[in-house]
């Protein structure tokens, strides 16, 4: 059953603006077995939006409107689907009298321009919205179903879950779309791809996409299942990817990389503190975004200027002068200088060039080095990490949370509970 | 003119992808007088490409797509387009060259698939590709205009600025879209709206927007100006509106807050430290994504434990039971703490509840202090900042940047010479 999005509000059309609505729509008619094969974005005009409608009456079985339900003049979407099928508005007493209890239950009368919230297309069953003003409406033309939505995301969610999906759900005839992500860390995406692209092409009836972002490559699995039928060639094609990628994969489940990390913190009891120089606290940021991290996570140091590396991480200014804040030789030592003061079972730190200035032939801008430590082991890794200044540092943040995770599987004691 | 952007990628209609391209392409639109009345999301599917055109030639004067035009099956565009125009393709030699010749310098032979990249739709004018390997097409049929840019963010942005702005430029007739822009700190989304209204209501040329984003409410004005006219209600406008927001807009020119803030400090010759618990890093990386921000930022702590805020800015144990960590009296502690110790003129910082557990009918989730200190003074401010766990840590950092710059501002030595 093919689906589409139809987008209305002109603030929709300018630099500053973009519909997300239709991202929440997708995955809740994929769910259902719809398939969105158009989306567009219109703004308020009344000929505008009807004449998208025709064109969408010719192609989609099912076809979603959200945006230009509200009070003012600016709000067409009513007045033009009425249009375009040919059928009459009516005010609904039973709809304005809900409108007027809810302006007076937050204590002021309705105001009069309101009212044409109450407006409905004839034949349209009306779809209550408990959280805003503006109703929804569902109405059928020749086998094709049309839902007016209002753009509020709150509201358009609220009537989406409660009135749409139940009677999409029946449209829908049990096909469903499966889906499965595994997200990968330290390959790049071409990388995953050489390695995976063998397997997944001899699983056509599985659509594999591959996302590169700051933080991991995504590998989605998508299959179509019909009603009552298993998704076995994504099961099959799942496993086999599992066993080609092994601990290169951090989750199959859409955990972060650092909800990862923090769950080998926690099954391990150890603790993490961080020295941060050119990420100045992005790990420290992300590794918080977690709750409950403050159980493993004592915190850190941002350690941006040479003195702070001197004073809270306690490195000789011989060793600075020696060997530069960027070297291998002061990554290590303020990995092992923050973890030794704070009293952590574990100290990483990042120390890098992130530009645009900085950089030498010998150190360019993009040269990082990541340390670790525990009280078996001190260890750097080198990298020089592309992209502008802001790239770069998350990239870098990303990179060391990755080879954190790595440090963490290789002690003897992680190993043999976590698995991989 | 009326323009219209075509968007084609089957994976821009899954829940995890969104056309962006379309921001850019309106931005620059809008410059040249185009007015951007319709944006279409259509699959790797000839067919619903070519129809989508077909509708687009009844109603825009310049179309342009951007996607598509890579080396494998799933790239229709060009296809679609010669279809649905009614023109032949045919393999440019010259372009074949060139790709040869691109991936030679890449050092490795150019696979058979991307010879498709070489083809041209008859009548186009190719419009070559700098930094990729798909060329743009610009293409003229019956006074409507059809621009092919692929999809890839950097390569369409590097075609359109070198190829199409110029030819585009030409059409647009001089009539321009003139903005202005200001990011306010400090005031809610609904109190500079009650303060401007009835400022920008006597405006009725000049469209008024305004945004909350995390970091600032963003005040947008927008006026269409004729070939050789001057957009004079929107500067009249503009300066009613600093009049009467003052202080409260830290720039009418794009700088964010922590680019300001970062101002401040350089030109009063001061330096900054953070202590950062609650948004543990947000602080330091925003203060640092801006090049150069080491002259005057020192580093900090993240405080995530008490043990830390003992340890780096020698909070007393006796302090943090008394009144707990989250509280006035440690904030001021913090930051004067923080101050003394790294020897900074300006210490910042934050303690608070990001929840969603750890929170209390006396201390209740959201509830933030900021600690400001210098070497005169030290403050405390207190907030309930709303929001999920993300949200109102990103808005608790970008409050304390804000409570900071009004701190500076109010410092004798800066105030005279920064003006607002």
């Amino acid at each position: 059953m093919k689906a589409e999005i139809i987008a209305v509000g002109s603030e929709l059309l300018t630099p500053d603006h973009i519909d997300t609505n239709s991202l929440f729509i997708t995955q809740k008619l994929n769910e259902l077995g719809f398939e969105v094969h158009l989306k567009t974005v219109v703004g308020d005009n009344q000929d505008a939006i009807a004449g998208v409608l025709h064109s969408a009456l010719g192609r989609s079985h099912l076809i979603i409107f959200s945006g230009g339900l509200g009070p003012t003049e600016d709000d067409r979407t009513r007045a033009a689907v009425a249009g375009a099928l040919r059928r009459r508005i009516r005010v609904e007493p039973a709809i304005l009298e809900a409108l007027r209890r809810k302006f007076a239950s937050r204590g002021y009368p309705m105001p009069q321009i309101n009212e044409r919230q109450a407006e409905v297309i004839e034949g349209a069953e009306v779809l209550d919205n408990s959280v805003g003003t503006a109703p929804g409406m569902w109405l059928e033309q020749n086998g094709v179903y049309i839902v007016l939505l209002p753009g509020p995301p709150r509201e358009m969610r609220a009537i989406f879950e409660t009135q749409v999906l139940p009677r999409a759900r029946r449209l829908g005839k049990g096909r469903r779309l499966v889906t499965q992500s595994f997200h990968v860390t330290g390959m790049t995406e071409s990388e995953v791809d050489s390695r995976v692209a063998p397997i997944y092409a001899t699983f056509p009836s599985v659509r594999t996409t591959i996302l590169a972002t700051p933080a991991h490559i995504a590998l989605r699995l998508y299959q179509w299942v019909e009603e009552g039928g298993e998704p076995s060639d994504l099961q099959e094609l799942s496993a086999r990817i599992q066993e080609e990628l092994g601990d290169a994969i951090f989750t199959a489940t859409g955990e972060s990389l650092e909800e990862v990390v923090g769950q080998l913190l926690r099954r391990s009891g150890q603790t993490l503190a961080v020295a941060e120089s050119c990420t100045s606290g992005i790990i420290g940021m992300r590794v918080t975004r977690v709750p409950g991290s403050s159980d493993y996570f004592l915190g850190g140091v941002l350690c941006y200027s040479n003195a702070l590396k001197r004073l809270f991480c306690g490195i000789p200014a011989d060793l600075l002068a020696k060997h530069g804040a960027v070297s291998a030789e002061v990554a290590e030592a303020l990995a092992r200088g923050v973890r030794e003061r704070v009293g952590s079972s574990i100290g990483l730190s990042v120390t890098g060039i992130a530009g645009p200035g900085g950089g030498s032939q010998e150190k360019p801008v993009g040269l990082v080095y990541v340390g670790l430590s525990d009280r078996g082991r001190t260890i750097h890794l080198r990298r020089i990490v592309p992209g502008d200044r802001d790239t770069m540092r998350e990239r870098t943040a990303y990179f060391a949370l990755s080879r954190l995770r790595k440090f963490l599987l290789e002690q003897p004691a992680v190993r043999p509970t976590s698995g991989k």
